[in-house]
């Protein structure tokens, strides 16, 4: 019988070079014999997709911020039931693109829905799985804009104003404060190779553990 | 500057007659000169109406119950917020296809979801939005599910089993039992016209305080 894998969470603004990270963590994970499942969010699930569509889309203009907080827990709901934790008792390692604390960040900070109530809906679809590390990929606001908008035209997130990504930016710094454990605070303004290397010795405690 | 207006929803399950009820209940509303307004659920509004294509999405079969409820929830959310809030404060009536008790009905009765958890998130959601009065169509299962047949292809909710349905049936008559004051029960068995005639009996008092 395997040991539990572990949980692993990547957070962050717009061009804070999140899917870079990504594929290069996955390579450092993998290489080290681990069953590793990559996830992103909203997304991951079937369900997941068809809901990052209507959040992302720019006619849903009119919507309610309490409406996006449920719809970010529904995609959250079922990927945590349907890959998240069984993926974790059977031992693989998930590295997930975006969690629940983007919904502190975004719908929280950015749109000022207070934490408490983010806090009751995260006891209500989390089922209690929460990250064993994340990394906060933290970035000044106009260096990130400036690098993501190469990218297409935006979508109704990326749509908002600076303002509403510097309270984003400062909600993230204040979860990473309040929970100095779980939490690691990763320059993003570095080289990429920096920030791998950041993030791969952050990782090393748990990969330590994990070793046979 | 006006009443408040009233919030009258009406429940039942597949068959049981609710729109030809819904037109009828609308022509009588206004001719006692109220300005009434009609929505549906899930839908009513552009965020709702893109709920309710995931929600009745064949493709969508592994979806979790919780994650249909949070999806319920967001639908009813921005539905609150959008219409139903605003055109009672106008003085408006809000005549809705299904609210808070199809959860109870379909999530809780059908999926076997708690109550109580139904319960934190119409909390959280509804803004103690609750309905004057909901008119309650009840009809055996079998009987609806034969007038429903002719309806084309089954989405993924009429798709379920009898036994789901029986389950629905029996959480909308609990929920009616538990609050008779609210409630009124219809035997949707009857003839249309005898069917308007129990829904305009039962609205009688509201519009006697209404009149003029």
């Amino acid at each position: 019988m395997s040991a539990r894998g572990r949980f692993i969470t990547l957070e962050g603004g717009e061009g804070a070079g999140k899917s870079t990270l990504l594929a290069g963590l996955r390579g450092h994970i993998v290489r080290h014999g681990i069953d590793l499942v990559q996830a992103r969010e909203p997304g991951g699930t079937v369900l997941g997709e068809a809901v990052r569509a209507i959040v992302l889309d720019p006619a849903q203009r009119g919507m309610a911020a309490e409406a996006e907080l449920l719809l970010m827990f529904a995609a959250r709901a079922q990927l945590v039931r349907e890959l998240v934790e069984p993926a974790l008792a059977r031992g693989q390692w998930v590295l997930c693109d975006r969690y629940a604390d983007a919904s502190y960040a975004y719908q929280g900070g950015g749109r000022g829905q207070p934490a408490e109530r983010i806090a009751e809906l995260e006891r209500w679809a989390c089922d209690g799985v929460k990250p064993d590390l994340t990394l906060l990929l933290d970035l000044p606001v106009a260096t990130g804009r400036a690098r993501a908008a190469g990218r297409g035209e935006a979508d109704r997130i990326e749509a908002e104003a600076d303002a509403f990504f510097e309270r984003v930016r400062a909600a993230y710094r204040a979860r990473a404060a309040a929970e100095p454990a779980r939490f690691r605070v990763i320059d993003a303004g570095q080289p990429a190779e920096r920030v791998l290397a950041a993030a791969v010795a952050a990782l090393a405690p748990l990969l330590q553990e994990a070793a046979p």
